[in-house]
């Protein structure tokens, strides 16, 4: 028999009785996923917020106005209107600002924001009524990076790296840019975190940037139909174990105009990762690693001259380590920085020192901090969200960098994102829970008081809305506990079979069941449930939030221990007289298109029809930072790639799978589904495949609604 | 009513009696499809034979006999065989021939054979059980063309033309040969009936071959998945209004190793076609034609200095004319020869002289000469095959040169394909007709006599075979006479309603629909009546041997008439009470893959499912050769490529459309296919999809297997 923990209230919105049900409406899919108008109004009410120094700021459209917490109470005081600020940047020949959405405003007790349109960026105070200053955006610029203090932006344009500085000059930092040699941009295809590649000193007084070389990495040829005749466009691929790219990184300084380059040494197979800077602009920090990923270093060069300076921590791993965050400086001691680490097996903080020493652990248990918001200066204190109460969780807390102490800072429910304000005196806390559809509060992080700004009505309360409820069960080593989210089908009665669909992802760095609105449920879910089916979402090991052993019992063996997990939740529903175990279905994307496609070629007498989107299908195939973190290079690692291979097991279908995926996916390309169908076809057995051309490894906009009705009407064919 | 013309007698060939029937075998996909070994079991009795002067021999993989006929009998005398003949060659180190089925022929009289095995061709005197004379294959040749007279073989390797003589010294003729700059092989993307790039001149002193310049050609960017990271091969395709290729025609002698080239003027926008030689080799008669098609000249060239010497007839037609077959010399008169043209309407014989003057209609009437044979050289006639006794038939014919008189050499029924003694006097007549499994005849072109050779017993007497008709119905302009096949379901009843799959081609060039065993009926359509489909096959006006306005009438608009024509067939279908007429299915391939989208668009609300298979979808994406022909350009032509473009109907799909491709498909490329789901996607409505990698336009070997599985399926789970 199954223990089964149900942590939490199951969410009820729907009213039972057929009566009541018939009055209630239905979803369509453009309501739950697609950005139309029907849409927006079924989303729950929201804020749009910034902060202004330590006031926070509601943005309207076409108006701003502050709020101000008094007790309990909140005080709303327009501060400024669109019109107005557009009637003077107008006249100024700065064009139009179309909304207030994105204003931000960067001095605290000023009367000024910044704005941008299309045409520029404007400095705008709303108390003289003046354009303070203004800077063009060049036409055709890409990763846009703007350096406040300096009032300088960083772009890239034709594959070559500019600055614009704040008297509105040019600076060409590169000139050789081209699709093979990549300056300002994203490195090792956006792993260890990264997302850009250009790095403002904090004052603006020195750009770090990366360059990388991929000349020497083969290009996959991936074709664009929307031409008169099709088109190459390739795409530099590192595939695993093959040659990769070469990256390094630079220092411009726009007072001198001249660029060094970090003295890193030979970067053939090394990871430059996590970009820092020291306070005083005089060092860059790195994260180091070899291709192999078992050790990390953080280095410090100097940023004048290039000069490697000192390695100031490494951390290894026979498995992998695995830093995405760069150091971050206590604003109170230039000395002293934050750094992330999973070494105690949990991603926690650090201590450390520019002068060396042991680092001091500031944050330990079998939790992991999710993020770090920022200080409150006054308080000397860290401001994270973490899993500490529940591992489904995200939860607020101060941790005084001194003591350690933690201080919750929210009601230890739910999932919080937060921003916080100048100072760190406050943060705005948006959040949910399956009890809560949304709220939105200002928490003062000192007292860990707070004042609620906005409680969402329930925008689904005139639709029919399944029973979703949270569980937990135990994973298949016998121990670990696993968390899902079940999705009843509308009108659902206990003595009825239902068709049964496992929504899967599985893989690192994703955690699918959340204890926020509905357990995270998707849109797709919600319609499928109208349609009658029973959807089921297990977080399986090998996921993220719970730690390097869970995510990490997979290494070298993608999908073996992960499936084995998700066969737990099957051995669950089978268990359910409303699930029809003759009727089980499976999908998922990306990981979990790997995760479905394997799960249907290797456990072909469970799951009957299965649809798997963007799939991996030999890690061989995947590229090199992310493929060969998890499972080493073939040649390193040959039994692995074998026995995950789905060429291999191709044979072994026997339901009804549909393969979809994005014609000109540069994530997962095409060759894995090619090469999968061709093992399918050699050996007699039977998928079904789409492909969208023009887009990429998600679809977007009108095709993700297409995409949904696909894979429901394929589960309708097959498993209704 | 329906005025439906039984024009032979129906086949059944199954046993009724259910009690019976259960007796009997059912086929396998392979059994009907696959070059297995069950497969040649199931095929009809068969010969092979080549003729040694007039008479006629038979091969067997050991050993070759005389069959001399004497009256109505015919004697087997063995010659011959392998063992003894591989005796001699190997221990002349020319290695092991493998079987004898290849073996020709060729002194008439001499005991003489010509061998061939993969390193050497070999000329073999059984008698004196000696090699006469031998030459190596080359190594990597591609494109080998052999001229007995001369003993010369012509190739291509590395891109670059040879010849071999028959010294066994090599001559290298093209030095520049590329991807781009293509000598010695078949142009104009084989149309014009083109489908070799070398002509010897009879006694072997000169070959004229092709040179053809693609440089300025657009490639389609295929790709090719069976590398570590996959590949592009570039395929040179020009598409309809595009830039095109240029072609010249050169003149190899060997004898002074020198090369001239016909003197053609600019060859841009030009196609030459139908290279043919005087007897005494001293001219080169090319087919000429300008883009537009619609104007052939006979042209004569010096082939000695390459100069153009005249133009022996034009010519024109509005719409296009269609040049398929260089001329032919009298055996017996140097200065006349035929020329076949389409100038009254129908596919017939004209005599011309090389001296200019009008050319004589040899023969006429409302059908058309499928095959020129050769000739009796003593009687003066040519002997043909024709459609004169009914479209869907081919009969031999001796035609008298001189006063056109026609004289049957067959009992006028079925579908023959002959070849002709060394002196025209005796052809082999292999056979079929409904109530013929296969016959191989030996018949006297003076007198018209025939002796059988071969009478094949049924090869499916212990398989439950379905009923086959054939059957006319009036196309859509009301008066031309349409011919169709009907399969009925295994086990037909009359009171039952049955799923209905038309099978359809409809484009120019091709009969679907021949009095042949089964009148042609393919293996997936028996295997489809076993599982409970009536399969119905119609040639609608476009097809081929119905002559030019029957052809042409789809002239501008492909896909219009031709639809128009299979809903005529469906009328029909409907009006019999055992045909389902909300269970109609429809299925083709390449222009039969464009006619089942376009069906299945076009009138959605008659067909339920179709399968298309390497279709179409926007004849700008076809090339320029064949697509100009019947569309001409899109720029001449814009309303037409609008009109018929499936893009524009994508967004009426409402049945199940599986559209099925071949991955690395040269001729009816990808994008093609690629932008008929991006024309769904955004019309929101839903296609199936399915790629072959690796495969062209036609899936081979255990891939059709797989693809006929596939097709069955789709029926399966959507039609029945």
């Amino acid at each position: 028999m199954k223990k089964i923990c149900m942590f939490a209230a199951a969410l009820v919105l729907s009213l039972s009785g057929t009566l009541m049900a018939q009055t209630k409406k239905s979803f369509t899919l453009d309501d739950l996923m697609y950005s139309g108008s029907n849409f927006w109004n079924l989303q729950p009410e929201n804020l749009h917020n910034a902060w202004w120094g330590d006031v926070l700021v509601q943005l309207n459209a076409d108006d701003v106005c502050t709020l101000a917490v008094k007790g309990k109470a909140v005080a709303r005081k327009p501060i400024f209107n669109l019109a107005d600020a557009n009637a003077v940047i107008e006249a100024a020949g700065l064009g139009k600002v179309h909304s207030l959405y994105y204003a931000s405003f960067p001095y605290a007790e000023k009367s000024q924001v910044l704005l941008k349109n299309s045409k520029n960026t404007v400095l705008y105070d709303w108390k003289e009524k003046k354009v303070l200053w203004s800077q063009p955006r060049v036409s055709g610029a890409i990763a846009e990076d703007f350096n406040l203090a300096a009032r300088s932006t960083a772009y890239v344009r034709e594959h070559n790296l500019y600055v614009m500085d704040a008297s509105g000059k040019e600076h060409q930092i590169s000139t050789d840019g081209s699709r093979e040699l990549v300056y300002g941009q994203s490195v090792h295809r956006d792993e260890f975190g990264i997302h850009k590649g250009t790095f403002w000193s904090p004052k603006g007084t020195r750009l770090a940037f990366y360059r990388m070389d991929q000349t020497m990495v083969t290009d996959f040829p991936l074709v664009d139909i929307d031409h008169r005749v099709a088109k190459l466009v390739p795409e530099k691929y590192p595939m695993a174990g093959m040659t990769s790219h070469k990256v390094s990184v630079g220092i411009y300084t726009p007072a001198t105009k001249s660029v060094v380059y970090l003295q890193t040494g030979d970067p053939t197979d090394r990871y430059f990762t996590n970009v820092a800077w020291s306070p005083d602009e005089q060092t860059v920090y790195l994260i180091e690693l070899p291709r192999t990923q078992d050790k990390a270093e953080l280095v410090a060069y100097d940023a004048a001259t290039g000069a490697r300076k000192q390695v100031l921590y490494t951390e290894t791993n026979s498995k992998y380590v695995h830093p995405m965050h760069p150091i971050m400086f206590l604003p109170w001691d230039e000395t002293q920085f934050l750094y992330r680490s999973e070494r105690d097996g949990y991603d926690h903080l650090y201590l450390m020192s520019v002068n060396g020493g042991e680092p001091r652990q500031l944050t330990k248990g079998a939790w992991v901090v999710v993020d770090v918001l920022g200080f409150n200066v006054k308080t000397r204190s860290v401001i994270i969200s973490s899993t500490e109460s529940l591992p489904i969780r995200n939860n607020l807390y101060s941790v005084n960098v001194s003591t350690g102490k933690r201080t919750p800072l929210d009601g230890g429910t739910g999932v919080h994102t937060a921003t916080l304000s100048a100072s760190g005196a406050f943060i705005c806390d948006r959040w949910s829970s399956p009890d809560v559809i949304r709220k939105i509060d200002v928490v003062n992080t000192a007292k860990a008081t707070s004042v609620n700004l906005l409680t969402s009505a329930d925008p689904w309360a005139e639709y029919e809305v399944p029973e979703i409820t949270g569980g937990t069960l135990k994973a298949a080593d016998g121990t670990t506990d696993l968390y899902y989210r079940m999705v009843k089908p509308v009108g659902f009665d206990p003595t009825k079979k239902y068709p049964t669909v496992v929504y899967v992802y599985g893989g690192p760095g994703v955690r699918n069941v959340e204890e926020t609105r509905n357990y995270m449920t998707r849109g797709w879910e919600i319609y499928m449930a109208q349609r009658g089916y029973l959807i089921f979402v297990l977080d399986n090991r090998g996921s993220s939030g719970r730690g390097f052993e869970f995510e990490s019992c997979t290494y070298r063996r993608l999908g073996e221990e992960e499936m084995k997990d998700q066969l737990k939740g099957v051995e669950y529903l089978k268990s359910l007289p409303y699930v029809d175990a003759d009727r089980m279905g499976v999908h998922g994307w990306s990981f979990g298109g790997f995760m479905t496609a394997n799960l249907m070629c290797s456990y072909p007498d469970v799951f009957k029809v299965g649809v798997s989107g963007g799939p991996v299908i030999d890690w061989k195939y995947y590229e090199v930072m992310y493929g060969e973190r998890y499972m080493d290079t073939p040649q390193e690692n040959p039994e692995g790639y074998e026995a995950t291979s789905l060429l291999n097991k191709a044979k072994n279908l026997k339901g009804r799978l549909q393969v979809i995926v994005g014609y000109n996916d540069p994530v997962c390309v095409l060759q894995h589904s090619l090469a999968f169908l061709q093992a399918c076809e050699d050996a007699g057995t039977q998928p079904d495949y789409f492909v969208y051309p023009g887009e990429g490894h998600n679809m977007m906009g009108k095709d993700m609604i297409h995409l949904h009705e696909r894979i429901t009407r394929y589960f309708d064919d097959f498993l209704k």
